[in-house]
This record gives C-alpha cells, sequence and structure tokens, in this order.
C-alpha cells in the first residue's frame, strides 16, 4: 500500500495462473495523520505471508488510490486478510482515512507481460 | 484508460461475484503523442460493450499507472479484447506508449465495499 513513486518503477510481471490478487480501490479523507507510518508498516509485513508475490500501487493525485497485491493462492490471502495487525490497520483505515473504497478478491486465470525491446525482462517466479 | 482525476472520485463498486476484471499495470514512455486521443476513445468505445460495468483508474505521477475494467462475464471481457479498433490501440501502445505493463485477468469470487458515514452508498447492479 505504500507510496512506490521514489523507488525504480516496474509493474509486477506476470506469474503463472492460477495465482490470486487482492484489488484495493480508494480515496482517502483529508486527515491522513498516521497513515504513511502504517502503511510502511503493513509493506513490510505482507513480505513475511508466505505466497505473497509482490504488490502494485498508483494513487492520482487528489484522486483515485489503487493497490493489488498478489498471492499464490487463496490461503496465502486469507492468512494476510486476517493478520492481527493488518486488521487492526484495516479497522484504523475505515474510521479515518479512507472517504470510500471497494476490495475485489480474485483468482486469476490469464496475464502476460511486455517490456520495450532493450529493457532487461526478468520472468517472475513464485 | 483515461484520467479520471477531473471527475468526481469514487472506485467503481462491489458487484455481485463472480465477475471479471482486468488488471493492467503499465509504465509509460517519454512519448505519449496520441495516447489522450486514443485513451478517449477508448473509454467511449468500451461503454458499447454489453456486461461492461466500469473502470478504476490511477496515476502515479512519472510512475506507475494501472487501470482495472470490470466485466460481468468472461465473453464480455473477451469481447472488449477482440473489439477491432481497441485491438489497434493494443498494437500502438506497444509500438510507442508502454515502457513495460503485466495484464492479469481475474474472475472475481469476493468484494465488498465501504463509504464513510453521511456520503450516500449506491449498491452498484449490473
Amino acid at each position: 500500500m505504500s507510496d512506490h513513486s521514489q523507488a525504480p518503477v516496474a509493474p509486477v510481471g506476470a506469474y503463472e495462473p492460477p495465482y490470486y490478487a487482492a484489488f484495493f480501490s480508494t480515496v482517502r479523507t483529508q486527515d491522513q495523520s498516521g497513515y504513511s507510518e502504517t502503511d510502511a508498516r503493513m509493506e513490510d509485513l505482507v513480505q513475511e505471508v508466505p505466497g505473497y508475490l509482490g504488490m502494485d500501487h498508483a494513487q492520482t493525485p487528489g484522486g483515485l488510490g489503487i493497490t493489488v497485491s498478489y498471492f499464490r493462492d487463496a490461503d496465502a490471502l486469507t492468512q494476510w486478510r486476517t493478520e492481527v495487525e493488518h486488521r487492526a490497520a484495516q479497522q484504523r483505515g475505515r474510521a479515518e482515512w479512507y472517504q470510500s473504497y471497494t476490495l475485489h478478491v480474485a483468482k486469476v486465470e490469464r496475464s502476460s507481460g511486455f517490456t520495450r525491446a532493450g529493457v532487461p525482462w526478468r520472468p517472475a517466479a513464485g
């Protein structure tokens, strides 16, 4: 859920289906105190979940944010969803940080990737 | 695939599963000539596809863009994927506009929405 604009930018690659993804579209409130610390903590924490594959994030300034988290299977996603600190963060998100959101949990059936010639393409494993 | 930052911002709502979603994460090239016109045309065109439910888009300035298109079923998504003008746009995207992208086509199995009290919540139909 963090802002990756400071990091080298590349989308998470195309894994071999099936795998799972949680698509989280948000509009945030004016009061974002504590958000970035919690966000950074969650990004560390999710990497401890076995089967976690990666995360894409985009944020239109003043507009919609989309975070997509990829997992090897439904169990991995459930483990993340029910993680104690993550649950507390979700609750705080509803209380403070989100004006509205939609969560779509989905099974990826097909995927493909493209990288412009000259840029090394690393097939994703996992 | 358009920039919705000028429109009233709200995520696409939670439809009753199952439905389909195409998740498109992109990094764009420096040369974006013709992109916004094609983007606007595609946004008009996709609305003619029976079973099209809506689209979320977020763009980190200078960073990752994520576009999520929602469809009632796999057939609707296939119809959009193979639409003649859309295919031409995809080809031009690879030739000119995208540095890299990943496409994940997924079946949504579970979804939920949240809107802060005081903001009218319109359940999505479709």
